[in-house]
C-alpha cells in the first residue's frame, strides 16, 4: 500500500459505516496528506488579520464611513471584536497587521506594523499601489508567516478587515477569472440596491481606466489592495513551509485565488472555512471546486469563518487519532 | 422595548455589520429567548445516546448485522467511538442509555439501565413494543433528563444506536407527516439499490400489516424502537424543564417530530445541529420549517452532528455576552 492507501485504510477501518463522517474524513484525509503521517497534530493554531484602508471608498461604495477600519483595529487590539471572542474560545492565537490603515496606531503586542501606505490610491484615478508599495507587501507578507513558524504553528487562517475591500476583491475575481465583473460584486457589509448599482458602474469604470492586468502581479498593483497582497504572498509562504491553510470568505478568497494562478498545488493545503454570502465568493469557490466547511451565512470577514470552523478542523484530527478501529474494538464489519 | 426587542437590539448593536454574523445570531437569540435573559449561559452541556435492538433487523433491512448494536455500546463504554472523541474534544458529558440492547451488559458509570426488552418485535408480524414497554419508556425517558438537570445542565443533545432503526424512523416520519413511505427511506449506514429497493418492500408490509396508526402513542406502538420512544419522552421532559434541545440526525429528528406532534412549542427549544445525507431527513428539517447548522455529509448517529455542532452554539452564545458594541467601542455604525 502506498501511503495514500494507508492514510485512507486507517479513515476506513474506524468504528463507523464506510464514509460515515461525511467531509470530515475530507478534511482528515486532506491534513494527514499535507503532513505526511498517519497521525497528523495541529500544532499553536494562528490567525492573522490584515487590516488596510482603500482609496475607492471616496466613491461610496460601502456601507460604512473609512474611518470604521482604524476603530476595527482598536477594536481586535482592546479584545472586544467577533474573532477576538471567538479565537478566546477555541484558543487560537490572533495577530493584527497594519498592512496600511489610514491611521497610526500605538504599539501594541498583537500588533504587527507593516505599513505599505495610509490606503491605498483611488483606483478610479491611479494603480492601487506602486510597485515598491507592493514588493514590500509581498515581503512583510511572508516575514509574517516565516516567524508564525518559529513557534511551530502548522496552522494559520487568513482573515481582513479594511471598509472597501469587497471591491478590490471583486475586480481580482473578474480578472483572474475573465468573469464580467457584475457577477463578481455583492453587497458586502449592506449596502442597499440602489447602492449596489453605483458599486457596479464605479467597479466598471475601474476596469475601463486600468484596463487589462497581463500578470496577477499586475492585478494586484491595479486593484489592490494592501491587506491583500501580504495575505497573498502569506498564504504562499505557509505553503512553502507546509502549512494547512484556513482561508475564511469571499476577500480572503480572492488573495487565495491569485495565489492559486501562481501555485496551483496550494488548494492541497487550503481549507476553505465558509462560504459567503457575498455572491462573488460562491461563484469562486465553484470555479476552485471547492466546498467550504460552513455555510452559516456570515459575512463579516475578520477570519471569523476560520475560527468558527477550527473545532470542526480539530474534530477530523481527533477521530483520526483517536477513535478505535474496527479490529481494536472487536466491531463486526459489514 | 419589550424583551425580545431589547434581545435584538443587543445582537444589532454589536460591533459587525447588521446580521453579519448570520446563523449565529439566530441561534443566539432562540438561546436568550428560551433562558429569558440577554446573557445566556450553557451549562454542563450533555450529550445520551439511546440504544437498543430492533426484530426488523433480521429482514435484512440493515447494512451491518444487529451485533452492533451490543458492541458499538461496549465501544462507546470504552471510549473508542467517533461520539467520545467528539465530547471530550469539545467537554461534554456522554452518557449512553440501554433502552433495550439485545444483551446484557456490566455496570458502568457511563451507562444507563433502561431496558424495555431484549430488542423490539419484528414489525411484519407484531406492534413493535406492548403498550406496558411503551410507558417503561415514557417513564424511564424523563427520569433520565430529569436527574441530568439535578447536576444543573441546561443543554441536552440526543443521539442514538440501534441496527435497523432509521426503518422505525421512516415508518414514524411517514404516518406522522402522512407522506409515502417511499419518500422517508434512505440507506441508512450504507445498503446497496437492490437493499434499498427490499427495504422499501418491507417497510410497505410492514405499513400494510400494521394499518394507520391513531396516535402519536400508537405510532410508536407499532414502529418503535426503544430508543425512540425514550428520546421522544426525554426530549417533551426536556422541554418541560426549559432546556436547550440538540438534535442530532434523521432518528433523532424522527422521535424530535413525535414530541412535537404532541407540543409544537417544542421547537423553540430546538436546535438541528446536522442535516443529514438520509433523503427523509431533508424532508423533514423541511416540513418543521428548521435549517441545521451543519451540512457536513455525516451519517452516523450517535449524536455526533450534536456534538460537533456543540461549538458553534457556543460560539453564538460567546458573541452575545463578550463583543463590544459599537458604543462601548466607540465604533461608527452606518
Amino acid at each position: 500500500m502506498n501511503f495514500d492507501q494507508q492514510l485512507q485504510n486507517k479513515i476506513d477501518l474506524k468504528t463507523k459505516p464506510l464514509k460515515a463522517l461525511g467531509q470530515l474524513e475530507e478534511i482528515a484525509f486532506k491534513i494527514g496528506k499535507i503532513q505526511k503521517t498517519l497521525s497528523p497534530e495541529l500544532i499553536s493554531p494562528s490567525l492573522i488579520i490584515f487590516a488596510a484602508d482603500h482609496g475607492l471608498a471616496q466613491e461610496g461604495i460601502s456601507a460604512y464611513p473609512t474611518e470604521v477600519t482604524q476603530q476595527m483595529v482598536l477594536n481586535f487590539l482592546q479584545g472586544g471584536a467577533a474573532i477576538n471572542v471567538f479565537c478566546q474560545q477555541n484558543n487560537i492565537n490572533l495577530k493584527i497587521v497594519d498592512a496600511g490603515v489610514n491611521a497610526d496606531f500605538e504599539k501594541n503586542s498583537n500588533l504587527i506594523h507593516a505599513k505599505a501606505g495610509y490606503g491605498t490610491q483611488n483606483m478610479l484615478n491611479a494603480n492601487a499601489m506602486t510597485a515598491e508599495q507592493l514588493s514590500f507587501c509581498f515581503q512583510k507578507g511572508e516575514d509574517i508567516v516565516d516567524k508564525l513558524t518559529k513557534s511551530k504553528c502548522n496552522i494559520v487562517g487568513f482573515g481582513e478587515m479594511g471598509i472597501g475591500n469587497t471591491s478590490s476583491a471583486s475586480l481580482l475575481m473578474s480578472s483572474l477569472l475573465d468573469i464580467p465583473i457584475e457577477e463578481c460584486v455583492g453587497r458586502g457589509t449592506g449596502i442597499d440596491d440602489i447602492q449596489l448599482y453605483n458599486k457596479k458602474v464605479i467597479l466598471k469604470r475601474v476596469m475601463e481606466n486600468r484596463g487589462c492586468p497581463n500578470s496577477v502581479e499586475e492585478a494586484l498593483l491595479f486593484f489592490g489592495g494592501f491587506e491583500i497582497a501580504q495575505m497573498y504572498s502569506s498564504m504562499l509562504e505557509a505553503y512553502r513551509k507546509n502549512m494547512v491553510i484556513m482561508i475564511d470568505g469571499f476577500i480572503a478568497s480572492s488573495a487565495f485565488l491569485a495565489a492559486y494562478k501562481i501555485d496551483p498545488k496550494i488548494l492541497d493545503n487550503a481549507l476553505f472555512c465558509h462560504q459567503s454570502d457575498e455572491k462573488g465568493h460562491q461563484l469562486l469557490l465553484k470555479k476552485l471546486n471547492e466546498k467550504a466547511i460552513l455555510k452559516l451565512n456570515l459575512r463579516l470577514g475578520e477570519g471569523t469563518g476560520c475560527a468558527i470552523a477550527y473545532p470542526i478542523i480539530k474534530s477530523a484530527v481527533e477521530f483520526l487519532n483517536k477513535m478505535a478501529s474496527f479490529e481494536s474494538a472487536k466491531i463486526s464489519n459489514k
